[in-house]
This record gives structure tokens, C-alpha cells and sequence, in this order.
């Protein structure tokens, strides 16, 4: 009646934020960086100098969003212009149907996911999803 | 690790909202004037005479807006136009994509905002861009 | 009418965190660690492995309540013990009047400040004084 | 079937904000100072260098309070010492039961009221008074 789950230790969690800041960085675009559990509560944050103040928030709630649905972001992007009336879903919620939440996944559970806001939606999906690719597909010990 | 960013002083948010009520007054249009520090923060405000009710949470959400993202808040109204989609980044924040919001600017950096709202989104954003240039440009001491 | 303030970079956060949760290991409490800039936004965070969930929004609060009155949020627990009447000020705000939040003060000036949550109040603040003594202190560069 | 009320224009919120300002800096005590019109809605905002952040709200809280019931904040602070059962008026309010905010009475009635915030509950009641005295009492042109 029981089963076990992944979940991501603040290690995993950092390391992820460790992934998306050099990749940014690299890409010299200041961004805020979430890691969330598979509830969608936060693990570790990393606003980098000269990231928007608008990105704190957004970052988050992009990790948010893929937790509360298991999908990236972008799912919620694309199903939005396809049925435009399902938008009320996101009213009153912290969805975030804009590119740059992506999931971590783990044994094919999503343990978590990584937010990222500052670049454009592609930059900040390119880094989300970089990141995440450090810690997803790795089996849980 | 530690770096020094220009701040706006109360006289200088007052000399902003000064600026903005005479220019206001001369085009014959009652508006309500917010400054704000670099964090979106009330500093200065004054409502004129005439000036809608609407407009006191208005220029203060606009002011916000362009602290939170540093551009004038017609950024906004311009890229929501052509990329509907993203309009959800404004979802349960403050963001105002109403032209009237503009950057108080020192030394390269943004220091504080105006918000203007009573007027046209065009007279809005004429009164506030002339009345960040009080200060906007000036070498911090 | 501009003065220049001093800011902690996302280095400068990190190296709070880092120290934070390093004695928080050594005492072997769990604990959620949030360090936020002068004006109590969100620069760095980490939930260590254990830290209760309401840990994660306590921590914030009290970052908050430090900027927010330039006091440590021990301050606060103490005014409230003196005057209750005060403690409408709390209302509707993320005052957090706990011990554990800790100013994180350069040139004299509060520029940040770190929340500890997870412990005893008396852990949160002896993790949350030695991490920002860290960088307090240091002259901005 | 009309009536007609006294209303504060945008010169008389400023003019109480200006001697709030003015003595408030000779008793050294930066502070943020608020003039709401009778309905409690924002005419005049500023905040001295050195103010608290908390002070922006507040003091914007004590004016509404002010208005919303006609009465010093000291009456609230006074009635809920008295009756500590009726403080669930003001859950959910802004209702600031802490001295410092004043009306600014004309022809008998509450024309608005200023708030003030940053210093001892003396201190903001104090200058409070003193601000609102600049054009209380005061006949309507």
C-alpha cells in the first residue's frame, strides 16, 4: 500500500542551480534560477547579478508549473494557443504557460523541476532544460 | 562580493514629482504622479486635483512595472501585442503594460521609476519620460 | 539628489548560504536558508535534506522582516513581549517577529539579510549571525 | 438631497506632507508621511532618506485608518487594550491600531487624515499632529 518515490536532496537541487548559472553565464544572460520538489516547493534559488527583479517570482513559478501538471512549461504555452478557452485554468495559480520550466526526472517520476527566467523564453528553456539534464535519468540510490 | 548601486534621495524623487505635476498642469491634464526606488518602492507621490481614483494605484503599478523588468512599461504593451502568449507573466503581479511608466536611469543603471496615469497612455508617458530627465543622467555623488 | 548604496552580489549570497548551511551541518539541524538584497527580494536559497516545509516560507519572512526595519526579527519578538499592541503591525505584512533573521550590514548600512528557519530560535539566530557575519563588514568594492 | 463636504486639494495634502517632513527632521526622525483624501484613498506620499521600508505601508495604513472611522489610530490602540475582543475588527483590514495617524478635520468633519511611520508611536502621533494642525481647522473657500 505503500511505494517510494524520488526525491531530489538539496545536493541535486543545487547542483542543478550550479548547471543553469554557468550556462547563463556562458551565454551572458543574467537569469533566476528555481529548483522546486515534486510538490513545487522551493529547494534552492540563485538570482544572478543584474537578473531582473521580475524574474524572482517568474522562476518560481515556472518550477511550479511543471510540478503541478508534469509538463514543461511549454506545454502549457502551446495547449493555451490551441484552446485559448482553457487560459481560466491558470487564473488565481501560479501557472506559467511561458517557456523555461522543464521537469527533473528520475526513474521516470518527476522528482522536481528547475524555473528559469531573465533570457528570452527560448534562452531561458535552453538553460532550464540543460540543467535539469545534470540530475534527470539518474536512478535514485 | 559587495557592489555600490545609485539610490534616488527623497529630494530627488520630489524634484521627479515636481516635474511631472508642472508638465501635467501646462498640457491641462490631472494625473497622479508615483516615484519609486529601484525595488519598486513608494517613494514620492502626489495626485492633482481632477486626477481619476483608478490612477493612484495606476501610476503606482506602473512605476513597479518598470523597476521590475527596467524598461519603460510601453515594452510591455509592444510585446504583448505581438506575442500574446506571454501575457501571463503579468498574472497575479503588478505588472501594468500601459504605456507611462519610465526609468529614472544613473549612471547606466536604474535607480527608480516614475509612473504617470490620468491622461492618454501617450500623454502619460510624454509627462513621465520629461520628468525622469530631472534626474536621470546625473552622476551619483 | 543620487547616493550610492551598497549592494550583495549573488556571490556575496551564496557565501551567506554556504555558511549557513555548513554550521547548521555541524549542529545537525536541518534547516532553510534565504538570504535576500536590501529590499527583501529573494537573492539565494537552499532547503537542506530534512528542514520542515513551513521552514521554506518562515525563512523568507524573516529575511523580509530584517530589510524591512533594519533590525534582527529577535527585535521584534522582543517589542511585541513588551507592547502586544503592537503587534497590529504585523497584520497582513510577512513580519515574522522569531529570532533567526539576521541583518547582513556593509559600510555601516543594511544591505541585505539571511533567514534561518528549522531549529530552536535560539539555533535559527546563532546559524543566521555567524552566516552573515561572513560578509558583514566587508568594504564594498 | 446634496450636501456638500470639504475635500483636500492635492496643495493642502502637500502643504500637511511638507510640515510632517520639516519636523520631523528637526526631531531627527526620518519617517514616511501619508495624506489620504476621506475616503481613505492616497493624495500625498513621501519617504524621508533613512525611513524604514515598513514604514511605506504603514504609514499609508494608519491614514486609512484615520478615515475609516473618523478617530485618531490612538482610539484603536486604546479601545483593543480595553476590549481585546473587538480586535477581530480588524482582521483582514488595514485597520492600524498604532498611534500616529491624525485627521485632518475642516468645518467639523474628517476632510482626510495623514499618517506617519518610522519613529516611537509618540513620535509619529506627534508629528502627525502637528502636520494635520497646518490645515485642520481650516474653513472651506
Amino acid at each position: 500500500m505503500i511505494r517510494r518515490v524520488p526525491e531530489l536532496t538539496a545536493e541535486a537541487a543545487r547542483a542543478v542551480v550550479d548547471a543553469a548559472v554557468d550556462r547563463a553565464g556562458r551565454m551572458g544572460v543574467p537569469v533566476a534560477v528555481a529548483v522546486v520538489d515534486r510538490a513545487g516547493e522551493l529547494l534552492a534559488f540563485l538570482r544572478m547579478d543584474g537578473a531582473p527583479l521580475l524574474s524572482v517570482g517568474v522562476a518560481q513559478d515556472k518550477a511550479w508549473t511543471v510540478t503541478a501538471f508534469g509538463r514543461p512549461t511549454r506545454w502549457w504555452t502551446e495547449l493555451f494557443a490551441a484552446q485559448p478557452e482553457l487560459r481560466a485554468l491558470s487564473a488565481g495559480r501560479r501557472l506559467m504557460p511561458v517557456p523555461g520550466g522543464w521537469p527533473i526526472e528520475v526513474d521516470g517520476a518527476v522528482a522536481g523541476a528547475v524555473g528559469v527566467s531573465g533570457g528570452s523564453a527560448e534562452q531561458d528553456e535552453q538553460i532550464a532544460r540543460e540543467a535539469a539534464a545534470v540530475v534527470s535519468g539518474r536512478g535514485a540510490s
